[in-house]
């Protein structure tokens, strides 16, 4: 507890959600259960993000500006408390990667910033065929203790906005509430620059927001663990031989096969099951590519592929299906890309005034309530004027984007000059 | 917490080392400080481990045999209280990979018990260097909850034992606990089976146990993360770019050699530091192999190298460098497992009397109490029998080893007959 009453904004945003250990024991209680024992003299917080333990630990560590910069990285889980959880994009303890570094010149920790949202960006973008804006959180949207909090922002299908990934620079608030000082090339002492940054577990639901459908999951090709599943099939035992041995050649040809820049990876389910209902696994699992195979295929040299984001399955000749199974899966991942940005084109609008924004944002599906709405592009004026309205229709700024012509407009709720552009939605 | 009560020795084990959460908030106290708030209804104890959590799931996913086998490994962050604490050996906290599997038969589950700690084993031996023994822990030592406990057992620099990782069958306690049930392909309802297997960032303190010196961390070439560090090395910056140019030429030669399957790491560090200072950075991080690159060795074509496990550096024509490094970095790895044998070797004895036991367990060197002992293999027959001289030296059973020619013997303790032999030692 003593960690986290350092930065003062920063406990102020997280005291609400803070998990708090106060016992150290079990014991049997009188009914026959467990109870808590041993009370301890300090209660310790299960860590929201770790900034002021690590920061602690740089405070040791950083003397000289040639110790700077450093980063440390670290895979852990922390804990928010939350009321109403979701699977996996809002759950009261999560995994995550985060990292924190620590710089002699806030043009490094700013750089470094700027750096990692461009990676989370990649990432997304280009591994998880999920397009996504980049931008800055306004003040009232920021992580409590940083100066600017870069974001990637995505849409899902059901129109809302997930927050994916965050990249803050602190500036010297951390290294001010901790202490972390170096003496600087010129012999001064300094405080140092800090960020941190972070994506977590709350990605596998994006993944699945963004691709899935009524059928299951859709696992973009570069990530999938497996590209593409075999099923072998034959009825009778006697034909077994035949069908596995043009299997094993098939995949052999196959992994043989290179799709960005690793081997293509390729699985052969030959469980004893039922071909309907082992197809429909692998369909439900979001496999990128099903390819059947039974005697008459062999007759016919041929394969019959399944491609998870078609609804029909063709027959190919093997030779043809082998030599363009890489360009296939390429057109699969740019595809689920694609097919994520018209959703998002589509339902993206520029809005200049409250009515329409009030249109926006009410249902008026009545069987599905829920999907309405989407991104709108508004000029604002000043945060806090637009607040209630915002409450009342439960809207959030997502982010003020970095790719903007802002030739400047009036607030879309006040009238009032604005110079800024932001990114309305509804959010997870 | 109603999670945890189900198995009843998996509670009783755990119980004692449990992290109790009784608040979800923190609130400004009349002091000036934060209190906790928002008491939960039924207290959260942070998982020491994930069998129960993950039974339940279970529990709901298996139906049929043919839903088995199961497997869920998870990286997660853990916690088991501990009054004493030691950095990467025992903290309250720490990371882990937590593997849990189930099965239709407890012979698969057995096989998968083994499978694991088999794997545990060829990384600690082949790539961290650090020879283990394999074997079954006792009664009092196993997993609370298992029915065998296979473990992998490490020697430090200090003569103390470290567990360096663990596989527990765990039989059908859990599937039996928690309701794990399946219909076999007879039709009838059976019991599920079992496992799960676990190491730890412990193994990092593992690594620094068995190899670091003097001065410093040493780094099995097969782990470390660069290889190579290359020096230059320049007095005044008009040399700069010749040095440089002899350097990047030094590393495209060593990248194109592979070690161990993959290309070899190289760094080089042209930071502006002082020579020795910049050399002892990379000393004590324990980089395998430093390659000093100044005027004089581009003169002779030659290069300046030092072994992190031998005390000289030598002079080597490049090109003899360059097509002997792989096996260079080969020898120094299986160097470093070959000394930590020797030590384990060198510190090993049998004993079949409690006299010997005892003083082998009795500090001698004043100087250096800390350091003796080792490992001792003993016959014994019953292990309460032996728990208060135990209790009283500070020695553990580590394991009864998986290879050992139990002919029989007799108890060194209390002369009876005994079938099995273990390894004693005092441990971390
Ligand atoms: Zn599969
Ligand atoms: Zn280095």
């Amino acid at each position: 507890m003593s960690f986290l009453e350092k930065e003062a904004e920063h406990v102020e945003g997280f005291a609400k959600e803070c998990a708090v250990v106060t016992h150290h024991r079990l014991e049997p209680d009188p009914a026959g259960g467990l109870r808590p024992a041993g009370k301890l003299e300090e209660p310790l917080i299960i860590r929201p993000t770790s900034e002021t333990i690590i920061g602690a630990t740089y405070a040791k560590w950083v003397q000289s500006y040639r110790d700077l910069p450093i980063l440390i990285n670290q895979w852990a889980n922390v804990m928010r408390w939350e009321m109403r959880t979701r699977m996996f994009l809002r759950t009261a303890e999560f995994l995550w990667q985060e990292g924190h570094t620590v710089h002699a010149t806030s043009e490094e920790a700013i750089e470094e910033t700027e750096r990692m949202i461009d990676v989370y960006a990649d990432f997304a973008e280009n591994w998880m065929a999920m397009p996504v804006i980049v931008g800055s959180k306004t003040a009232a949207e920021r992580f409590p203790g940083a100066v600017d909090t870069l974001t990637i922002e995505a849409m899902m299908q059901d129109r809302k906005a997930l927050q994916a990934g965050t990249s803050h620079f602190l500036g010297q608030n951390f290294s001010k509430a901790q202490e972390i000082v170096f003496q600087s090339e010129a012999g001064e002492r300094e405080f140092a620059w800090t960020t941190s940054w972070g994506v977590s577990t709350r990605l596998v639901g994006a993944l699945i927001m963004t691709h899935s459908d009524d059928d299951g999951f859709v696992l973009p090709p570069r990530l999938a663990p497996a590209q593409i599943v075999i099923l072998p099939i034959y009825r009778d035992p006697s034909q077994r031989t035949e069908v596995m041995q043009y299997v094993e050649t098939l995949r052999n040809e196959l992994t043989a096969q290179s799709y960005a820049g690793t081997p293509i990876r390729v699985e052969v389910d030959d469980r004893d099951m039922r071909g309907g209902e082992k197809k429909w696994h692998h369909v439900k699992r979001g496999v990128p590519l099903r390819v059947e195979v039974g005697p008459k295929d062999i007759e016919k040299n041929s394969v019959f592929v399944g491609r998870r984001d078609q609804p029909k399955s063709v027959g190919l000749p093997r030779g043809e299906f082998v030599a363009t199974v890489a360009t296939i899966l390429g057109e699969m991942q740019q595809n689920l890309f694609d097919r994520a940005l018209k959703l998002r084109e589509e339902n993206t609008v520029t809005i200049d005034n409250e009515a329409d924004f009030r249109a926006f944002f009410t249902p008026k599906n009545e069987e599905q309530p829920e999907i309405h709405g989407g991104f709108a592009t508004c000029y604002f004026a000043d945060e806090a004027s637009i607040d209630e309205l915002l409450k009342e229709l439960k809207v959030t700024i997502r982010c003020i984007p970095r790719d903007q012509d802002a030739s400047g407009g009036v607030c879309f709720a006040t009238g009032r000059p604005a110079t800024q552009k932001a990114i309305f939605a509804k959010a997870y």
